[in-house]
């Protein structure tokens, strides 16, 4: 069966169980969504799409963006970046500072929030432009000018941020975090409030389904041990305490975002984007792992 | 046997011992303090003052002010301030922000960082200009003009202060913070920074051992209620993760601040001070609290 | 005013105010008492009892006990005791397991399930008939023949132990533990079913309040210093994660049990019992702690 | 290349190389073993053995049996055991019970020492002879009678076995936990004192490279899903809290034990046993760990 009557069967299935969830409501930009959007591109080695439903609307991709800061930090400061962040699950809800305390300053992993600030500071050390620099990688690897910043989000988010803000002063505290922490925020704040359709979510993950190889920006964009090792990392800690329970039922590398996307990839294969607004407990899209779940049970293809 | 002979005892037995400790050392102002200091002065309620030793040199009174901080706080808020502090021991380091997100923002007692932050916040809603009112507070009930801010310290603590600062910003993801971040953390690094002589300290702290009253100021301070309840928090929290220890000691009630010195009643007897810079691994007077056993088992007097 | 009329006032107001609260259900043995039972009884430093309400009806003293059995251990262990068992606050419900496993199998305080274990270990190793020994203690320091072990509820705790017997069992594997797991647990469950009225469980702390002496037991039970300490661990401990909250509103050294009493001391002027088996959801009585809040109040006594 | 030249030159850089470790030392019985030991098997889905070291030496492959008892209950029970346990890392050593205590006696995972009694209890629930029949099972699947239980280890790990005995009741007194605590322990204790050489260890777990297919078995011995199922478990919680950084270096799923074994599948290609005694700090084998590594570079194989 090919790719694209999979995705719409598990489209069909999906929309019929219709599980519902909450949609992510800490600042008025993402609680306004409508809940009822669900789209799903895959694409595969060659770049073929494949999509189905609303896979051409723009929604905030969230912590998803880690993935992309990951990715332009890690060449740059490999190994040296892991004594500042570890690779370890945490087990832990995304946003806790308990643990920082008790590890002392070093997050658990770079998708955690603590870690992903930690990512940021690095990124701001290395690049003199950050937030435009991000948004041209993410085009280039794409293959397209699609990704944008939604100010009003970024904004709430900053309105919103003392919990992020409290996390930088603490790992400032534990001599972890280099730059200012106002221009750190302003890098993470825009990079997770960054606007990206399904399709042009999936053709950004496509290098990692590739050894490192994007066919879109066509060039090497990581080694191949370093794509594998995102990879690693994506599925050990890519849905923050619900890490396992990914991997048990999907049992691909992705990360999620509480826009209610998640993107992932099953290497060799193809990479995939899913977005439905409405979350799950643990703040994971539930219509979007459901539908990868199907869809790996039909393909028979997962990691395992 | 009186007073005098008796702290004067003390002091020689605590001088032959030389039980030795560390002083503060995360900002270079603590560290360079003389090591070999030591004064003691109690004040009876007749406002007789009995010292030994360094007991006429300026010390940074550190946490101890939040003792002053409180009282000019608890009869304007009391009770709806305990409704965002409350009033258990820690058990836990006083810099902790683990139990602060177990406990969803509530610090446990106002005499840990994070209470003392509340509780800054709640003066900078209730005086016009708090760091000024605090000197003018503390004067009143020493009955001098003694007491000043060494800005230098300030300024250090300031600039040391991303744990502080975390701590804020925590504070006002939970909504228990009001007032801007700066504005609080200048009050707190201002009252944190006082220097007070042993008998200064001492003559402050008369009116928790006079049901509220002060001799120094000639006026009632705290209601009877309120002063027992002031002394009741030192007891059980006056001292961080070593609270139970002090009061299994010394059975007073007491604050500490990590300068060294410790202010401590006995109620209806007389208020004491006792300074001398090298703490134990708690962050507590090593000789100060040695003094402080001494004294009640040579007088008899302890609450128990 | 005198004693018998002051009690008498509390205990008019508490029964009007009738603050309720719920019976411990975790065994069917103490969720079938009569939740209405209320009673007080104070007796003076001369042995003159005060007594209201049902004063005279045996409950289960319960973690009450821990006094006791704390009191035959100290004098033979002080000070190594101290190496086993801590002096802090728990900050923690009674029955954690989760802080003894960071603080390596020394439990916070003798009054905690786990610290309480280590004392009736430490009671094995010393006394050779422990159970008995500790009814026989209890009926020399209370001047009667009246304290029982209820079996119907020792069986019933042994019965639903699953967790106590964890303590234990993790205690041993820190090397924390001397004696076989269950004679160890036999001897604690007992004391734990001992049952007494308020007037008896008055007198058996009697001796706290006097520095040590029991006028019942017509001698010296502790050293004035070691009765002290006991007082103090009271005021930090004795109520689990609400002791600062009693020592806030009450200001006595006291011990809770989820029978429903409270066994309280005034130093130098009296001890107490009261008894009502609804509880708070830390595990107290909402009666007695209101009665004694009241009482310090009237009484303008406390220890601050 | 071939695997035999693969495992060779592995086996020769491990060797030069040298990194130490320490052997585990809790009981006399491991703490004895012969430090230079060093073995590799890797078994084909042809069922082809390629073996280089102390491939045919017996070693106590301890809490790698975890995984063949899951193996026996899993079906039996899938999906209500998911309610017992959890499939989430745990982010903490292996023994810990303040985990389970804040998880209200859920384990995390069913590879923590905690995880594995619920499931030695569900085994004891479902099978007459427990420890006989896991016997005869890990025989079955192994295509050899190799498999014996050393009882100097059992009875060893038994008399150390406080810690697990406090686990065991601390989960009855969660109601998860059906069958009399002794019993459970003894099978417990039984399956991790068995003793394989790398060889058998890696052909028991062939039929998880082989979608649950046991050539040498010659059955189906867990469904495809179930099978992948499990790989996705040692995958993210196989390692104990370094399961993060297996996953990074190797990216194999897989499963170690303080005797010094790790055994490991390839999905489709083959499984693998390791054995070198000298751990690291976590309690994984210092040169097994290594061998992997250096494998699946040289393969360019690895689930990512």
């Amino acid at each position: 069966m090919d790719y694209q009557s999979i995705i719409e069967e598990v489209y069909q299935e999906v929309q019929q169980e219709n599980q519902r969830g909450k949609v992510a409501n800490y600042i008025p930009e993402l609680a306004h969504v409508n809940p009822d959007q669900f789209g799903i591109a895959l694409v595969d080695l060659q770049g073929n799409v494949f999509a189905v439903g609303d896979s051409q609307i723009p929604f905030s991709i969230q912590s998803i963006s880690k993935v992309h800061t990951l990715t332009m930090v890690f060449p740059k400061f490999d190994p040296q970046l892991w004594s500042r962040v570890n690779v370890e699950p945490s087990g832990n809800p995304f946003n806790s500072i308990a643990q920082l305390e008790y590890e002392k300053g070093i997050p658990r992993n770079p998708f955690i929030n603590a870690g992903a600030l930690v990512i940021a500071d690095a990124l701001c050390s290395k690049y003199d432009h950050p937030t435009e620099q991000i948004l041209e990688f993410i085009n280039e690897i794409a293959g397209k000018n699609s990704v944008s910043i939604n100010s009003a989000v970024k904004n709430s988010e900053k309105n919103h941020g003392e919990r992020n803000t409290a996390l930088a002063y603490f790992l400032k505290s534990y001599k972890n975090f280099d730059n200012p922490v106002d221009q750190v925020l302003e890098v993470y704040f825009s990079h997770c409030a960054m606007e990206m359709t399904c399709e042009d979510l999936a053709r950004s993950f496509s290098f990692l389904a590739n050894d490192g190889y994007s066919i879109f920006g066509e060039r090497k964009i990581l080694s191949e041990s370093h794509a594998r090792r995102i990879n690693a990392l994506m599925l050990t800690c890519g849905f923050y305490d619900e890490a396992g329970e990914f991997a048990y039922r999907v049992g691909l590398p992705g990360k999620s975002g509480v826009g209610g996307g998640v993107a992932a990839v099953m290497p060799h294969k193809f990479s995939i984007a899913v977005w439905c607004p409405e979350l799950n407990e643990k703040g994971n899209s539930v219509k979007a792992i459901r539908a990868l779940e199907l869809l790996t049970d039909k393909l028979s293809f997962s990691l395992f």
